[in-house]
């Protein structure tokens, strides 16, 4: 198949387009930036990618993108795809967003989490909430690939919200991030001499993660009221951890939850399901894998879920592999690692 | 005064003596190593004090310590006091003890999260326990200093709890701390390869500090059931933040909150009410203030709250000098580092 | 093909047998511990590799190893394959061997700088040291893969030497390496608490890849007479970084060192000559690249070259795999990183 | 002492500003901004101080900085002081300039390095280079404190020189340093993601602080003729190593250099010779000391000396202290820490 990449300056784009390249089904990338007027070799753009990488980035232009290529990888900020999108969604031309412009479909909850001006309604409909391990994204032609935070959180919150274990007002989301999460963009609380030997905290009630994560789970069980949701920005580069705590519904205990998520997930090749063994982030940073593990309290009849994954792979790059393995009926693990960073 | 230390090879210790050195009252501090047959130069047994640091580490001796000093402070690990102390408390000795032998009142509780024998009751119940910023030490003989988690954990709680702010069972501390908690023993856990780019959590629901917080709590509300609370190793050296999530009760706001946080605290030096601006590690370490933040959120109707500290100050040497401060009467921060590690 | 391979719970043997699950021309792969006396899940004794790895670990067994394989990965440590590898030398059967055991052709060498029994003479002297961008392994049944030192250090002075750029006797390498080169050892130079913000050199004058790197000069120059050598231990995980002074030979200038890199390292896939651009570690690390930049001074007359690879790739398993292509006659890069982790 | 401070907002007044409140001698501090125009409290302009630090940062106003204080501290960049310093010296109002402004006292020089205008040759011959530990500093009224990497690079070698031990054009010096030695500004080489687990080596033969440490060795030889020098830039906040090589003279051994070194610094109460151990970053970072040891190898008859300090401290406000204690003299360690950061 034939690639187009818009978008791979970034982070995201740079791993997606990492991934891309070792894809067995993909014979070609060709690399687009959205606000180019003439082409450049990838080194000059990205010097991370090392002084052989000669491929061009061309300037974008809807009507060759889609001459020249079989589907279409956004891996743009929010904002972009919100005004590039239309031609391809008219077209029927097969696209798989990174950023969070399609995620949501109601334009209100957009302008208000984005600030910024909505896709029309219309388009917004047309787009497939990208939740690899639960939808199938096969069929669609507009696939809006989840946030990392609300990937890390929904595959951990989903057995307890699906089979309803849990009370509903009672969900708590401490999450943590590395910095790749954060972006090129160079600010204060990214300054190594600030990030370094330190925690911060971002978005308290405000991170644009959790309307499409509530909208997700209003899918599961509209009788969730909502969401405490927090983030911190931890001194390392790469992994994302959501911890998560809820209040048990009267009658569940940890056999009851343990049997739930092996259950949820014992056809998922890229979700494991740790038991009372909490994930480490090492553990599956530099893999597409979720690891997942939970322990009951009888005590506070709580329950605590660990949430680990690659912020970059299954959090942004690779779930959009792992969508697009799913439009076109490859494998699902095709092009994706399978193994972690080590040691 | 002349001040005898316990146990100045473990990291509590080591930084109690560096703060003890300068504190303008000490006169003399006097070493013992409780498991030395004869005197070593201190730098010897820890080197990281620098060539120059030649004072002796004695063998250690009940009676010639009570010869020579005026108060005594053991840093030791549990399971020393708990056999070393009885001399002391007969002889109404000054003790400032840094380990958790002698902060649970229980004996049961002791042997139930130690794992190990108890003091004696009797001698448990002459015991203060020195959460500085709430009970003042004077006049006490025998001080409990408490462990790291607990100090961020309860100066983080106590306006909510004593003001019955929040829904009783419904409290959660996530909490994290850098790798100098874990002491000097060498561990997989805290091996650099292992710890660093990584997040790990353990102690899930058994940490030993769970019963003192446990007790404290009961002291200001026996209402509250029970604490849900968790540990994550961070990849960072000295740090510590505890983050808490609690239901509000009915006809608590934000504005009602923000009040408890302020007046609890209003005239205690060493800890700062941040309001919604929830505080960062760097902003406390180095120096001995905790420094606390907190976010209503009516969504939800939860209260966030982060609570930091400096895990070697606050959460040992630094609140063991504000109780020696308290218990001899000295100024509340002799001594005590109020500027952090810059930059 | 199918390959053995001793000694994957060690870090080497971790990244080594990672790297060869992805190789094209790899069927299968069986593993074994040289002290194991039953067979054990791989998961179970390197939990890294995830709770779906369970492929078997089986004990030692030097006539099952040649019956079920093709060849031999030895990536254990000094002291192991000197006694080890005897039957498969007089065998004639191929093995590559990652440990410093077969490098030094002279056996009273091995014993100076590792202070243990070597190999026999004539065992030792059928040994091929793979130094992989310079000799190539076609046709040889016994390979010493290089030090990780070692590779970074003679690929960066190669030029300099076999050009006869450089003033003898005036060689100086401060090399720098992160802790996965230090192995799973728990040490107090690796604790965390103390790596951490922090360097620490070791191994001053002694360290074992002296010898080796020495060898191999002078294999290229007899008269260069020795080598000033430093490592520090870095506080990161992975990346290794030789810088190299050198006094620049009467009439050498700037243009005829860059010159010599450039026509030494043109048909190199794996080496890029960056000229004065000086490398970062993260330009390489995650791949199986040198990369190698120098600067001339005239001022000083002094030419600085600066050499960085990824420890774990190039210098051990990437390499390994590297010279297993060129035993075999596969492709140079079949089966190795060509992009860096990113971001 | 009254005391006025100007530049406390970036990193090495922000350390200076905070020994100085701690310094026995010093009654008052006033603070002044180069370029505000109303005065602001401290904690607004740099938050790193805390909520309660509410003292006035002020207007820069050179007549009212004279007639409030004793003696002024600039903590200023490069090109501040070429400018401003001008009506102090005209009153021999006592300065301690922490720039570089005042460090070389060729014209020329500070236009090749620093590509500035340089302050008039007049007043550049009135600056006393104040390296503490060999030059002192009563009696003068303009002192040019010297650079981080000039102060652990002069004391390293100063022994070598003095005492004629090295051959003379041999010199290299191999200097690390962490982030805080960059200050505050944003740049791509200190963003988090891209400083961390990464080296990367800046200012090759163009470093502003080589002709500051030529000028000075050859107040000690005259015959050395140049310096190579390089900077690395480290994945730490606080700590700065000089490595250095050098050949040694005809008929020079190890014995003679240890006593050279441990000879020239046996006064030095903030200079500590550790002989043949190399010293670590921890083990000064904290405090105002200089770690230096040295190895001599008979094979190569090269010497490494390692000299470590802290950048924040002896590399700028721990150093100017120093010369602030000479100049007015009080003891020459108060107001300094003599403990390290632990653990």
């Amino acid at each position: 198949m034939k690639v187009a990449l818009v978008g791979v300056t970034g982070y995201a784009g740079m791993v997606l387009y990492q991934l891309l390249k070792s894809h067995p089904a993909v014979d070609q990338i060709n690399l687009y930036g959205h606000d180019l007027d003439h082409a450049v070799p990838l080194y000059e753009a990205v010097p991370q990618f090392g002084p052989t990488e000669m491929t061009p980035l061309h300037p974008y232009d809807p009507a060759a993108i889609q001459a020249a290529n079989d589907v279409l990888f956004f891996a743009t900020s929010a904002g972009v795809t919100n005004t590039l999108a239309a031609p391809f969604i008219a077209a029927h031309f097969p696209v798989i967003d990174l950023s969070g412009d399609y995620r949501l479909k109601d334009p209100a909850q957009y302008t208000k989490w984005y600030h910024k001006t909505p896709a029309p309604q219309a388009a917004l409909a047309t787009a497939h909430f990208g939740l690899a391990d639960f939808a199938n994204a096969k069929g669609q032609t507009y696939v809006a690939n989840p946030g990392c935070y609300a990937t890390a959180t929904l595959l951990g919150v989903a057995p307890l919200i699906q089979q309803h274990l849990i009370v509903k007002d009672s969900l708590i989301v401490d999450a943590k991030s590395g910095t790749s999460g954060a972006g090129k963009k160079l600010t204060t609380m990214t300054h190594f001499t600030q990030t370094n030997e330190n925690l911060q905290l971002y978005g308290i009630n405000t991170h644009k993660h959790i309307p499409e994560i509530m909208q997700a789970i209003h899918q599961w069980d509209p009788a969730i009221p909502a969401l405490q949701f927090s983030t911190t920005l931890l001194p390392i580069t790469t992994g994302l951890m959501a911890t998560i705590y809820a209040k048990v519904a009267p009658g569940v205990d940890g056999a009851a939850i343990a049997e739930a998520y092996a259950q949820t997930y014992q056809d998922d090749f890229f979700v494991r399901f740790t038991g009372e063994q909490l994930p480490t982030l090492k553990q599956v940073v530099g893999s597409n894998f979720t690891d997942i593990g939970a322990v009951y309290n009888p005590v506070t009849n709580t329950v605590m879920v660990v949430s680990v994954i690659d912020n970059m792979i299954k959090g942004a790059g690779g779930q959009a592999i792992q969508n697009f393995n799913q439009m076109f009926g490859f494998d699902e693990s095709a092009g994706l690692p399978t193994t972690v960073a080590l040691p």
